[in-house]
C-alpha cells in the first residue's frame, strides 16, 4: 500500500484537530517583544505560555549582546560540526563557566537540547546496560531510550518504592552480565511542575550501583539558592552524575549543555552522534548565552521577582479554590473537569473576552474528562497581569461549573 | 558494574586518539571571518573544510541581515515550540519561498537538520512499514532508522540492482500486511561526492510502490540549473516525494526543511516529535535564511564561481595523477594509500609547511591502509588558493610515495 495514503487516514492525536485548531490553538502567532503582554490576532493578551522564566529574552543586556555578537560574527559562524571545524574559544568559555556554576568538573555544549540528550543517552549506554527512568520523562529522553538496544525499566512517576523496585530488578538482571545502570529523571517536570525526588533517588545509591542523569530544563535558573537548579535546591547536586539543561527556557536561547566528571564529558565529546554529525551552536548564540548566564548568576533580583510572581499566582489560585496539584516549582497547572468542547469554549472565552493567553492540555495527552491549563509565571509579569488572570479564571470556572460552556461541538476559531 | 568505568575502557573510535589529536585534528579552532583563508594557531591557512559552498557566510547582504534581524528581534524570539507559541509570519514566508523554489506544494521548517530528519522518518513509518535505504546514508538518517520498529532493508551504495532486489523483497514481505515502503537516499553523498542515482531509483516506481525521500544536504544550492538541487540536476525533482535539506551547508546557517505534498507536510507538522517538543528556529535565523535563499536564487554568479573552482580543483588533481574517485559534485575526495601514522605526518606537513587546512578520514571510518582527504571548494576560493593547494598536494604525495612520512608513531601536535 501507499505509505502516504496510510498516513492521511490517521492524522495523529493533535493532527486530527488541525483543521479547526490551526493558527489558534495550534501554531498561534504571538507578535511583539517577548514578554508578559504580546499581541495575538492584533489584540494584546496576557501571555502565560512562554518559558521565559527570568524575563531574559528582552533584558537590555541580552538584546545588546545578541545584536552586537550577530553584527560581529554573523549567524553563520562557526561552519561545521564542533569536532571538525566548529570549535571556538567562546564555546570553551561558556563550557567552563557552566561547569563552575553547576559545580561539575566539565561541560559539553550541545547544539540543540533534543538531539543532545538523545545522543547522550545513546552514547552512554550499550546493549548490556539498563536504563531505569521516570514514567513522565520528556519526549527527548524517551526518544533517546528508544535508541537503546538494551533493557529499560520504567518507574511510576516520582514513586520511590517503584523506583527502588526497578533498580533491584535491574541489579538482579545484571548479576551475570557486564552492564551498568543509568537512572534518568527530571529536576522539574514540565507539565505538573513537581520536582523529581532527586534526594530520595540519590539516597538509593547507598544500596544500588547506578549513575544519575538529571534533565533540569525547567529547574536551571529557577531553582536553588543561586539558580543552579534542582540539585542545588535539594542539596544533592554532587550526587547528580550528569546534569543536563536546555538553554531554551530560563536562558531564553537555544542549545543545551551536559555537565559531569571530566573524563565522562570528554567521552561524550567524542561519541555523541548528533554533535559529531551536525553543526556547532552558532557563535552569537554562544556569546549571547555567556551574557545570559552572567545575568542569571549576578542578578538574583530576577529570580526573586519570578518567585514573587509564582507565589502570588499559585496562592491566588489556591485561595480561589483551584486545584493546582503538587507543583513545587514555577510551573503552574490548573486541573479542571470537562471534555474537549467545554475546554475549547473556555479557552476561547479566556482568550477573546479576558485576553488571557495560556496553553491547554486535553485528551489524548491526558484522560478524557480532564482539562489542564498550564501557566508559566515569569519575572516579566506584573501584579496587574496576575490579578486580571485570577479574576478571569474565577469567572470562567464559574461558567464551566454552571454548564455555560456546554456546547455541542468544538466552536470554530 | 559502574557504567562510567565501562565507558572509560573504550573511548570510541575517535576518542581513543583524543589525547594526541585534541585541538589539532579534532576540535581545531579556526579564527577570523569564515572564508577560504582563516587563522589556525595564529597562522593563515587555506581552508578546505567548510561547507560554505556559495560563500554566503560572509556575503555582505548576509552579514547585514544577520546583524539587523538580531538587533530587531534578539536571539530569543520566538520562545517555545512552533506548535505551542513559536510560530511567526517569517517562518511561514520562508516555507512558502522554499516550496516555490524546490517546486513542491508545501514545506516544513525544522529547528535542526539532524533531529528534523530523524523525527520525520519516525513520524512517517510505523511498525508495518519497510524502509529501504542506501548503505552510505548519513548518520542522522541512520539514527532515524534506529527508531523504526519495523523492517529496514539496506542496499549497497548506489547499486541499483541491489536497490531493486531490496524493493522486491520489501514488496513481497508486504503482500499480506498493510504497510508501505519508504525509500531513503541522498542527493550528493558527503564523503565521496557521488550523486545518488535518483533517476534510476525514480524509474523503479514503475515497478514498485514506494515513496522517495531524498536528503540533499550537499546538493541544495550547488546542483541543478537553478541550484534547486540534485533532483533538478537529474530532471526528476517531481519524482521526489519528500525533499530534505539542511541550511548548514550552502545556506551557511542552521536549521533545515522538508518539502512535499501539502497533506503530508501538514501531517509532519503535527506529528514530528523533535519539532513538537523542542523550540522553534530563532527568528533572526529564519529571516537570515530568507535573504540567503534570495541570494541563492538571484545570484547565479556565486554558483558559477563555485563550479569554476570545482572544475579547476578536480581537473588539477586528476591531471596530477590523484585519484578523486567518482565525485560528480563539488565534494572532492583524494584517495591515498597509507596508515594512520603516515596520514597524520602528511596532514601535519600540509598544514604546517604548506598552510593547507583540510579534513582527513582514516581507519576505522574507512579500512586500514587507506587515507581520504576531503576538500570542499567554495565560491570564496581564489585561483591562487587552488594552485598553492595543488602544488602542496603534489609535493606531499611525492613524500608519501617515497616513504618520507614513514614514522614510527603518530607525531605529537
Amino acid at each position: 500500500m501507499d505509505i502516504f495514503e496510510k498516513l492521511l487516514k490517521n492524522l495523529g492525536p493533535i493532527g486530527e484537530h488541525a483543521e479547526r485548531a490551526h493558527g489558534y490553538f495550534a501554531f498561534p502567532k504571538l507578535d511583539g517583544e517577548i514578554g508578559a503582554r504580546m499581541n495575538f490576532r492584533g489584540k494584546e493578551k496576557i501571555i502565560w505560555s512562554l518559558n521565559n522564566y527570568l524575563g531574559l529574552a528582552n533584558h537590555a543586556k541580552v538584546r545588546e549582546v545578541d545584536a552586537s555578537a550577530a553584527k560581529e560574527f554573523g549567524l553563520a559562524a562557526p561552519m561545521g560540526a564542533r569536532m571538525m571545524s566548529g570549535n571556538t574559544n567562546y564555546h570553551e568559555q561558556l563550557e567552563n563557566e557552566l561547569s563552575s556554576f553547576v559545580q561539575k568538573e566539565a561541560t559539553i555544549l550541545l547544539n540543540y537540547g533534543y538531539q543532545g540528550i538523545l545522543s547522550a543517552v545513546d552514547a552512554l549506554c550499550s546493549r548490556r546496560d539498563i536504563i531505569v527512568y521516570d514514567a513522565e520523562c520528556h519526549a527527548c529522553i524517551i526518544d533517546g531510550l528508544r535508541l537503546h538496544p538494551g533493557y529499560r525499566y520504567v518507574f511510576k512517576h516520582n514513586d520511590i518504592g517503584d523506583c527502588e523496585k526497578q533498580l533491584r530488578r535491574a541489579t538482579e538482571m545484571l548479576k551475570n552480565v557486564s552492564g551498568g545502570i543509568l537512572l534518568i529523571t527530571e529536576g522539574v517536570f514540565g507539565m505538573a511542575g513537581d520536582q523529581g525526588k532527586l534526594k530520595e533517588i540519590a539516597a538509593l545509591k547507598q544500596k544500588y550501583d547506578f549513575r544519575l542523569l538529571v534533565d533540569d530544563a525547567h529547574g536551571f535558573g529557577t531553582m536553588g539558592k543561586t539558580g543552579a537548579g534542582t540539585g542545588e535546591e535539594q542539596g544533592i547536586q554532587d550526587q547528580i552524575d550528569l546534569y543536563f539543561s536546555t538553554f531554551a527556557k530560563s536562558m531564553a536561547s537555544i542549545g543545551a549543555f551536559m555537565s559531569g566528571q571530566k573524563e565522562i564529558v570528554n567521552f561524550l565529546r567524542y561519541n555523541m552522534r548528533s554533535q559529531i554529525f551536525a553543526k556547532s551552536l552558532p557563535l552569537p548564540i554562544v556569546i549571547g548565552n555567556i551574557t545570559r548566564l552572567e545575568l542569571l548568576r549576578t542578578e538574583p533580583a530576577l529570580r526573586e521577582r519570578l518567585w514573587e510572581n509564582v507565589e502570588k499566582l499559585q496562592h491566588g489560585l489556591s485561595a480561589r479554590g483551584f486545584n493546582i496539584g503538587t507543583t513545587n516549582s514555577p510551573v503552574t497547572p490548573i486541573y479542571l473537569q470537562g471534555d474537549i468542547p467545554e475546554a475549547t469554549a473556555m479557552c476561547l472565552d479566556l482568550r477573546e473576552n479576558y485576553n488571557i493567553f495560556c496553553s491547554i492540555v486535553v485528551y489524548p495527552v491526558i484522560p478524557r474528562g480532564q482539562i489542564i491549563y498550564r501557566l508559566i509565571p515569569t519575572a516579566a509579569h506584573t501584579d496587574e497581569d496576575i490579578t486580571l488572570t485570577l479574576e478571569a479564571f474565577s469567572e470562567a470556572k464559574h461558567k464551566l461549573d454552571s454548564l455555560q460552556y456546554n456546547v455541542a461541538e468544538i466552536p470554530l476559531v
